[in-house]
C-alpha cells in the first residue's frame, strides 16, 4: 500500500494549488464528528468548499472521550461555533456488531483476541476478558438503531463537562446509498439536557 | 451552519452517482490515523480513489487510546492490512500548544475552563486541575517536534497490547503548504517495537 499512497500523493501534490494559504481555522467555523467508514467524503457530503470544518472520524463516529476532547480543542484553540455528529447506514462497527448482545460482543471479541494471540496472524497474548478496559470499550458500539445512537451521542456531548452549553450540537444520519443526511430532530435543541 | 450544511448536502446528492455501490470494506484496505485539521483532505493527498481507505481523524492525528481501538477494529472486522499515520505541519492543536510546556498547558486549559466557567461562554464549572482526567488528556498534544510525534505515535501504536504485530504502521508528515506527504524513515518497519 506504501507505493499506492505515494502514487496517490505525487498525482495530488502538484495540483495543490492556492489550497496551501488556506487559514488555520476552518472556514465556516463547524466541526463534524463522523465515522472512519471508507465510503464517506464529509467534505462533500457537508461542506460547501474544501477547508469549511474540521472533521473528526472514529469508529461510528460514537463520541468517546477522545472524540469530545477534540470537539473542545475545536471550541476552544480554533474557533468552532457549532457541531454535526453523523451516523451512517450500515455501518460495519455498528451493525456486524447489531446482530450481538453486549455481552455477546464482549466475549466474541475477547475470545478473538484471546485465541488470535495464540494464533498465526500476530496478536499480542492479554487479558480480554469482560470488564476488561478493552471489552469494555466496545459497549458503546453496540446500539442498533440509528437515530437513537445519534440521539445518545449528542445528549453524552451535551452533558460533558468540558463541553460549552451555548454551542449547537446537530445530529444527523448520512444514507451511505445515495448521499443523503436526514437531520435528527431531537438532537439538534441547543443546551436540551444541560 | 445548519442552512451551509444543508446546501452543501443537497448539491452533492443528486450527482452521488455509484458510490452508493461501493463495498463496505476500504477498496485497498488500509487506515489513515490524521489530524481533523479543517485544509487536510485525505482522500485527496493519500487515495487513488474515493474509498480506498478508512480515515480516522482526532486533535493532532494522535494516537490516543479511542484511535487506536478504531485502528483495531479497522483490521479485525474490516479487514485493513497497513495503517499510515499522518501528523502535518502547521497543526494547531499541535503547534499553539508547543509554546507552553506540559505544566503550563495543562494550568493554561485548567484555568481557561475554569474562568469560563464563571465567565459568559457557558463553560460548565468543573475541576480541571492539573492531575485531572481532562488535564492529563492534553499531555500527548504538546510535543513540538513533528517527525518525532509521528515516531512517538507509531511506536505507541506498535507496542498496544490489541494490535497485531504483523501490520505495517507508515509514519509521514504532511506540508500543508504543498500538500506533500514526507516519509518518516524511522517509523516504517513492521514489529520494530514489539
Amino acid at each position: 500500500m506504501r507505493d499506492d499512497v505515494r502514487t496517490a500523493n505525487e498525482a495530488y501534490a502538484p495540483s495543490f494549488g492556492d489550497r496551501g494559504s488556506l487559514a488555520l481555522p476552518p472556514a465556516r467555523r463547524f466541526t463534524i464528528l463522523t465515522c472512519m467508514d471508507a465510503r464517506l467524503d464529509p467534505a462533500g457530503y457537508a461542506e460547501r468548499s474544501e477547508g469549511d470544518a474540521q472533521v473528526i472520524r472514529i469508529a461510528g463516529g460514537r463520541a468517546g472521550d477522545d472524540a469530545v476532547h477534540s470537539l473542545v480543542i475545536s471550541c476552544k484553540l480554533l474557533g468552532t461555533a457549532e457541531w454535526f455528529v453523523v451516523h451512517h447506514t450500515d455501518c460495519g462497527t455498528e451493525e456486524r456488531m447489531a446482530f450481538f448482545a453486549d455481552e455477546g460482543i464482549r466475549d466474541l471479541l475477547a475470545n478473538s483476541l484471546e485465541t488470535a494471540a495464540l494464533g498465526p496472524d500476530g496478536f499480542h497474548d492479554v487479558g480480554t476478558g469482560p470488564g476488561s478496559t478493552e471489552a469494555r470499550s466496545v459497549d458503546r458500539l453496540t446500539i442498533a438503531d440509528l437515530a437513537q445512537r445519534v440521539l445518545e451521542d449528542v445528549t453524552r456531548i451535551r452533558s460533558h463537562p468540558l463541553v460549552p452549553t451555548r454551542i449547537p450540537i446537530d445530529g444527523d444520519r448520512y444514507d451511505v446509498t445515495d448521499g443523503r443526511l436526514i437531520e435528527a430532530e431531537d438532537a439538534t435543541e441547543p443546551g436540551a439536557s444541560s
